[in-house]
């Protein structure tokens, strides 16, 4: 239960779970690379960057950089500024890459490979659980001033290793954040997986339990990549909970709720909406006592939904102007539906409503 | 004898090579785009950008950019600004970019198409000779301040669509830049078609005839790219002459010499290298005879040997810190080949001897 491989259009690559893998780099890096660059940030330099390297040692071109905790990196001129520091190095097509970090880094330091001489080789190296998602698949990108992930590339790594031991560092906010997404995975393709997650309190998760979350949570992006890798299909169910996650990113600015807690409200969001369609009873309140002892921020203030409604339209997925929302028939059969404005702002109106008086 | 498809990992896509065929766009572009965004330069955007705007005029959104003629707009602030404008006029991933122009705006807008939101699909529209060799294969790119095209993708069009009517527009100097790249294509795999060309006088070629060269030289093109898409094997004999070419473009600042002016005086090296490696006898003499006639500038002055070595070592397709160039063992059998330093200088030094003496 440590490996997981992934088939793309152009690679087959392996994700790697294990603890302390960190230590183990020269095992999954081929000798042959004339130069590695490895891409971190300020938080996971100070932890995990010299593991690294020193499982490295024995390569004769190793070089780092270090960036600015935080989404503000993804931005065209640290992307630029990374090309200039690569070519610095000298590095050449037969290059790696290797993004230790979380999803920021991931997706910067992958961008930066993808388009480096048209493209060279990555390694993922996770160090959030929210990146467990991010990680695979291969989506790389970086924001634009109009609007978050506009520019980037389907391209997949060389490998994915995840030293599940990195996790013990994280804030607690990380966690959530991480969770939100195991949760959106089980919700769209794994009731058990949703069980047992509503069963465990986030405070006090085993290493074992968190592997087997993981595991089981990347097993499933797995599939719905491998089936549909450049999102034409089904890869859009991962979607499910953003449409809402990522308008409330964008409204109460990047930073104030993490990733996974915008989610975490997207979800309550989809999943109403999908109780009203489809006339059924997924358990909202499940989930939502869970997010609550969980300490997952879930009120609303001072939102609009006429604002949230134009920012769910700015979205990459809206198709010729009108929000495309995943929602669920039942928990593992989403379904890809197309709503009018009218009818979105009915609902979030009566979600804010909810929201407020929980 | 006017159509040609290449077949490539993600698509298969159709080059129509037809006088008058920017009058019929609408024929080859699908009604089904969201919107299509035109990118062109100033010198194109006079010539004939409302006759494609014309064609397409039943389609609803139709958009166009003009950008400055010439590589500086090969920058990432260029790069920028076009993805700025396409999300300003609400492109999503359902638009179509279209590339009309030289290599620079395919080049550009291409890589723009690559890129945003992961890859929209786009054609490539060019108009000149040049640009046949450069929208065919997916070669998309920007320059950096430390090289040129060391940023972009292999990211291939929908569509070529190829106005043979627009090179009666070209200038001398750009005629003569797009017949190198011909030369070239014959030179690594068509004899008959180098020994046609050698009886041409570029300032009177004939429609028919061009046609026929450039028909000839895509194939060539084609055949190379789709057996190595993404330039890990023969692929790279294509870069035949581009060596000490790109080499000359960078020490004489571009604009200096065009790009197949560089590429001429590059192929004049290789072939003469070439005799000197496999002992043969290359007709090197019928070129330069062929080059001068047509007024290639073929002289190098004030050219050092030691400052074009360490150019052609900071080329891209540099491998451990050894120059690959591609020799010819005859005409149509191109073959790679590294050379050390210390033989490249010979070589070079030897050349530019040769060439002040002419």
């Amino acid at each position: 239960m440590a490996q997981l491989d992934v088939e793309t259009s152009v690679n087959k690559y392996p994700i790697h779970i294990l603890e302390n893998i960190r230590h183990q780099f020269n095992q999954y890096v081929s000798k042959d690379y004339s130069a590695i660059f490895i891409v971190t940030d300020e938080r996971v330099a100070n932890l995990y960057l010299e593991d690294v390297k020193e499982s490295l040692a024995s390569h004769p071109k190793v070089f780092h950089t270090v960036i600015p905790a935080g989404e503000q990196s993804k931005s065209i001129e640290a992307y630029y500024q990374l090309q200039t520091q690569a070519i610095e190095y000298g590095l050449d097509r037969q290059s790696l890459i290797i993004a230790l970090g979380g999803g920021v880094v991931g997706d910067l330091a992958g961008f930066v490979a993808a388009t480096f001489m048209r493209g060279i080789d990555y390694i993922q190296a996770p160090t959030t659980i929210l990146a467990h998602d991010s990680s695979v698949g291969g989506k790389v990108a970086i924001n634009h001033a109009l609007g978050k992930n506009l520019i980037g590339n389907f391209y997949p790594p060389v490998a994915v290793i995840y030293d599940i031991q990195t996790l013990q560092s994280l804030p607690a906010k990380e966690i959530r954040s991480g969770y939100a997404e195991i949760v959106k995975e089980a919700l769209i393709a794994d009731k058990e997986l949703f069980e047992d997650v509503m069963q465990e309190k986030l405070n006090q998760v085993t290493n074992a339990s968190l592997r087997d979350h993981i595991f089981r949570g990347i097993k499933i992006k797995t599939h719905f990549v491998q089936e549909d890798e450049k999102e034409k299909g089904i890869r859009a169910f991962l979607n499910f909970g953003h449409t809402l996650g990522h308008a409330l990113e964008s409204e109460y600015g990047y930073g104030t709720l993490t990733h996974g807690e915008a989610v975490a409200i997207g979800m309550l969001f989809a999943m109403d909406v999908s109780n009203a369609v489809f006339s059924n009873c997924l358990p909202v309140e499940t989930l939502r006592k869970w997010l609550n002892l969980n300490s997952y921020p879930l009120v609303l203030d001072e939102i609009n939904s006429e604002k949230l409604l134009s920012r769910m339209k700015s979205d990459k997925k809206v198709s010729n102007n009108h929000v495309q929302m995943v929602l669920l028939k039942e928990i593992g059969n989403p379904v890809l539906v197309e709503l009018n404005d009218e009818d979105i702002q009915k609902h979030l109106e009566n979600f804010i409503n909810k929201m407020m008086k929980n």
